[in-house]
């Protein structure tokens, strides 16, 4: 933000792209203009462009016109339907990285691609721009990850199934991201009792120490390009299966996974359907040969929550319960089993051992010694109580048909979730369970009173939705 | 711009949408946050939000958080390939005119449109919601109007053709744009003499008294929207077929015009190909049934630049020269007539009379009465000289072949068209004349030493490109 004059003398319009530079560090940004507060041969920048070249205030900061990059051209070649060559990707990407483009420009080309799709080849190049302008985990062996593609209510399968993995000898940097829509991501769990926010070094000695971790993948910068890529499809929501493919791929090359676990979960109240999961799976199989991966993927039912918490403590709870074998929840242990065991037939292990480590508690003792290695402690959990609960029952007693991911979801964040971590709801029944009269179906549980009555409110108006009987 | 604790106290969040209230005045803006130069419980606007809401420093304003916008929703219709509804459509527009809509999200409707097309019914209801948006200019009669698609070098025949039909008692409350990509727009060339910038009461006035008009549409808000689509477009220089027709005919419709003759110049170096403008030409026939207007489409030849002069102050020249008869330029005279013909044939009046009105000086005495209501004087036109000249020649004399559009219109901004009215190309010598050695083709004239060096820079690397010779 400059004042006007100081606009027309350096002959400056709003929109304009201007870099800015301080010593070695630059940026590129969009000029406007302000009037007030900004004094001639002043400028205004944004928190975001102060931290990044470590601004104080009176400092000195050159500023020059840039030019419209090529890009643009690219994202109209898209737009018209053209192929891109692997050079024009390279290009537009590392605009994107270098903050060459706006984000109207990014919402140009992320629409182009949803529109005009990528072919496989095109896909590939995109996956590799991304890798090549992010940073790298460098570990030695064989890498092992799993993915989940999300939209299942519940469903914390992967600390069991990396403590599974890494107790069986396998080498799994297991990196997460936090709840976009959902209750809560893998990393808003794990930050119930540990820190999740590391630099790649840390990761680098915690999994050489203990063969796995459970961190946030977002501090991480593996893919930069692909976080700014998906705050712009966040704003109309959506989601081109070329953009999929090459996010998830990216991270996982990033870290430098070669036996990678797809898990597609679908059906009613999932973020797929049958078909869309089949289609999917075909893509990731196809580019995972282009880089040479060691791919499989399973397609799992994902009409229902997975595990009896939705909430980051909640889920903690059922992680810790499964894995120390001291209550039984049958669906998440089952999918978690079915998972570890995969990755360990990938790695040539017998998947029979997946169940044997978790019985033996080899695998509780990995989880607890990650955590341990990631300077956590298991009992903080305790310390994580709602103010609030409220049981929602039924003065009939009635067979339960459904319960819809999405919805569950939804009031889970109502009551608070993910930034209040004891927020969430906690389900007493299932799909296919008997509900006797006046006895809860769900808990919903919150540590603020007004969240809570938003809760309630959500329920209320989603009420036949959320859960149907048959 | 607000603090980073005052964010945090109203959990507002970078992006989030916020509705600025001052009195009874709105606007809907986007949070950014910034420290430094704005304290706790301070608020930082732009210098257009500043003067939308009139605010002095130190005002105190009503800041509210506002939900996402239901058009996002449609956008998000729209980029899947559906069909939208008349309802939706003013959704959208009325989005766009009340600042709901972000820039990001403005694009990702452009891109929709523009991959996915409207439909006729589509693309009348968007005409119709920037009409109902916008302001109109109420006349009594029969209301005449011509629109140029654009890309022909020079191609002034707009004052022309306003000053024959007016003086044949047509009414043509004639508004133009500036240049956006050419050297001169008419409202450009137009300034060089008299002021463009009218009020909608000005402009009544002037035409009640005279017939015609030449003034700037951009400061009247006939269709804002259709202003803040096309800033948007611009960015990556795409225009859809359906926003194309909506843009020309909304502002159109808000002037009253019923009698409208569209010139479609197609050929190399046009903005079209003769297949693109004969599938426009159809579509304007089409949409201008569903509005009952009385349209007709000139397909012209615009492979080559039409006029001697391109820029401001050479065009309005070759106008003067046209309409004094003082001197004979065929081409622009001859496209000039072809037009005016059309309209007056549209007026039921006698296609003669174009050339009998221009060659009695009845036209140019129509031209004298408009400038002078609108407080011009052509004899400002001697005052604005250029201080620098560039002769381009020959060593040997040569037939020319082609003289492109795009670079000639380039080369006249390198001199520093539009804003120096001055600056420009004299083009001596045209398709299939001979020009004899070390005589000059065209001359380059500025008022810039500095502007002129760009040109002779510019024109050297793509010289042969500019003029080709048999």
């Amino acid at each position: 933000m400059i004042h006007e004059d100081t606009a027309k003398e350096l002959s400056l319009h709003v929109g304009n792209r201007v870099l800015i530079e301080k010593g070695k560090k630059k940026i590129i940004s969009i000029v406007d203009t302000v009037d007030g507060f900004v004094h001639k041969n002043q400028i205004a920048v944004s928190d975001a462009i102060r931290r990044k070249l470590r601004l104080k205030t009176n400092d000195s900061v050159d500023v020059e016109v840039v030019k419209r990059p090529l890009s643009i051209k690219l994202i109209k070649k898209k737009l018209e339907g053209h192929r891109l060559e692997k050079k024009e990707i390279y290009e537009i990407i590392e605009n994107i990285a270098n903050n060459s483009l706006t984000e109207v420009e990014i919402a140009f080309f992320v629409s182009a691609v949803y529109s005009e799709g990528m072919n496989m080849t095109e896909t590939k190049n995109l996956t590799e721009a991304m890798v090549y302008h992010g940073n790298e985990l460098k570990l030695k062996g064989k890498i092992f990850d799993k993915h989940c593609i999300g939209g299942v209510a519940g469903n914390r399968t992967t600390p069991i199934v990396t403590s599974i993995c890494a107790a069986a000898g396998l080498k799994m940097p297991k990196t997460s991201s936090r709840a976009i829509t959902s209750a809560a991501g893998t990393a808003d769990v794990i930050e119930t009792i540990s820190r999740v926010d590391f630099s790649i070094l840390d990761i680098k000695k915690i999994v050489q120490k203990t063969g796995g971790c459970f961190v946030w993948g977002g501090s991480l910068g593996l893919a930069p390009t692909d976080d700014k890529i998906i705050k712009i499809e966040r704003i109309v929501n959506i989601d081109s299966q070329s953009q999929l493919l090459a996010s998830i791929l990216s991270k996982k090359i990033s870290v430098g996974s070669k036996y990678i676990l797809i898990d597609i979960p679908y059906g009613k109240s999932a973020k797929v359907s049958k078909k869309e999961a089949k289609k999917l799976k075909k893509a990731f199989l196809k580019i995972s040969k282009m880089f040479n991966l060691n791919l499989k993927v399973l397609l799992t039912d994902g009409s229902e929550p997975i595990g009896d918490g939705v909430g980051p403590v909640l889920e903690m709870q059922d992680i810790i319960d499964v894995l120390s074998r001291k209550k039984h929840i049958k669906d998440l242990e089952e999918k978690s089993l079915k998972l570890a065991a995969e990755l360990l037939r990938l790695g040539g292990k017998k998947p029979t051992l997946a169940k044997k480590l978790l019985d033996s508690g080899k695998a509780y003792e990995k989880f607890l010694e990650i955590i341990k290695a990631q300077k956590g402690d298991i009992k903080r959990l305790k310390k994580l109580k709602p103010k609030f609960t409220y049981n929602v029952k039924l003065k009939k007693t009635r067979k339960i048909k459904h319960m819809d991911n999405k919805l569950i979801n939804r009031l889970a964040r109502r009551a608070g979730c993910p930034e209040d971590k004891a927020a969430g709801i906690y389900i007493h029944k299932k799909k296919g369970q008997i509900l006797e009269k006046n006895q809860p179906v769900i808990t919903i549980q919150t540590t603020s009173k007004e969240k809570m009555k938003h809760a309630k409110t959500f329920f209320k108006k989603h009420e036949k939705r959320i859960i149907t009987y048959s």
